[in-house]
């Protein structure tokens, strides 16, 4: 089986710019398939307070109302995707920037029913692994940003890390995927206070004792869930991981940074 | 051959969200292949004035300084595309956006040498024929936004009207391609003053005579220019008419408006 990277890049790289350039090459660089799933929320806190836009966040997730929404459709779909695109293109990456609406590639339903509104959110319904299919194997890298739209045409904010997991397991039946979260951290940290404390490997056994013992911190556990559930759905492995990492990973080695496998 | 339409959206409809709804059913009825291309200054305009960035335009051209960059890259490319993409596929038609970045889809370098300092504006070097084929075959409608990039990776600001006759005129080999260009007036109007007195038809021969006599009004010139440069590369006709002219189209029939042929 043919393998395929689903790399999500969060908020922070996206930020400096050198860093981006840097990760930006390692991506270009990993060999075959591949897809980027980018963040951006510092960016449109930034734009949306220029605006005089409020964020408002609820256990680390923004409420979309209709003025945020113009912001992240803006700065997610526009300014972050289109800059991360024509980098790539200019490093030999034959990129195109998608949200979930684009080839009608992933459809969402606002977020109903839970105790907090979150106003135009948008979960998963359905991801169209044929469409991704032929993209990939036309040669296309998909870029995405974390927006999806529902069958009305209502654009709704997404997460991207529940994005990558969902494009993963998609895609899973036909490649061997692997699912990469590069964030500020070296990985999942078995000293928070030591930055070189990387678990190299956690499976889903060892996971649940690493959050009975609290190793696992807070705001780690809705990545790590997510992964979890991609392993669970055939994904073949996740790397928590900085972008830097991503190098051992284009050279064939195994990456510095956590592993997380299901067995 | 096979027809294609290229269709160029004014900003003033897409300001207007009951005519956009308007616009985008009768563009999703359009039978066959097709591609949209859209403007957005004056939502551009509005969203540098909230954020305090100032537009100054040179005989119709926006200046495009980094700030007005970053503005145009978020209305053009996330708003407006991103908007009309989601609503298209509302409306059963399989859009994906673009800017010439995506898919190295149309290659631009910066405007330089020109009396006036454009910043951040973009000409186009050359579109990428065989990626938009590929996409039209794939039964993909490209939506584009008015932005490009340079070999470096460095997004440009490119006029609309321009992006869809370049559009045009690469494709008019693989296609019989049809270029409408959609604004507020009927049509070339013999009359500026009457908005019901659009010329059905104008060659190239009769456009110079409509020149000399001052019939044909300043601001028309460049579009004509661009419409009769793509009908001498090979584009089969041009038209020049109202948002609601294409249900004409759709129905097999010739359209009210202006109908450009070379000879």
């Amino acid at each position: 089986m043919e393998r395929l990277f689903v790399v999500k890049i969060g908020g922070n790289v996206i930020d400096d710019a050198e860093a981006t350039g840097r990760f930006l090459a390692l991506f270009a660089g990993l060999p075959g398939r591949k897809i980027l799933v980018h963040g951006g929320g510092k960016v449109a806190t930034q734009m949306a307070a220029r605006l005089g836009v409020q964020t408002q966040m609820v256990e680390g997730r923004r409420i979309t109302d209709a003025a945020m929404l113009e912001v992240v459709t803006m700065v997610y779909g526009g300014l972050v995707n289109k800059t991360l695109v024509a980098r790539l293109q200019a490093n030999g990456c034959n990129a195109v920037g998608l949200t979930g609406a684009d080839a009608g590639s992933i459809l969402a339903r606002k977020r109903e029913g839970w105790a907090v509104d979150y106003g135009y959110a948008g979960d998963i319904v359905r991801v169209n692994a044929e469409v991704l299919q032929r993209l990939l194997e036309g040669q296309f890298v998909p870029v995405f940003a974390p927006l999806t739209a529902d069958a009305a045409g209502q654009l709704l904010n997404t997460n991207a890390d529940t994005m990558a997991a969902e494009l993963a397991l998609a895609l899973a039946s036909a490649y061997r995927v692997s699912l990469v979260y590069c964030f500020e951290k070296k990985g999942v940290l078995a000293d928070p206070a030591d930055d070189n404390s990387a678990i190299p490997h956690i499976s889903f056994e060892q996971y649940g004792s690493l959050k009975a013992e609290g190793v696992v911190s807070k705001g780690m556990i809705p990545k790590l869930d997510n992964a979890f559930a991609a392993l669970r759905g055939g994904v073949a492995e996740v790397f928590i991981c900085q972008a830097e990492a991503l190098r051992s990973l284009a050279d064939g080695h195994d990456l510095s940074g956590t592993r997380l496998t299901f067995a």
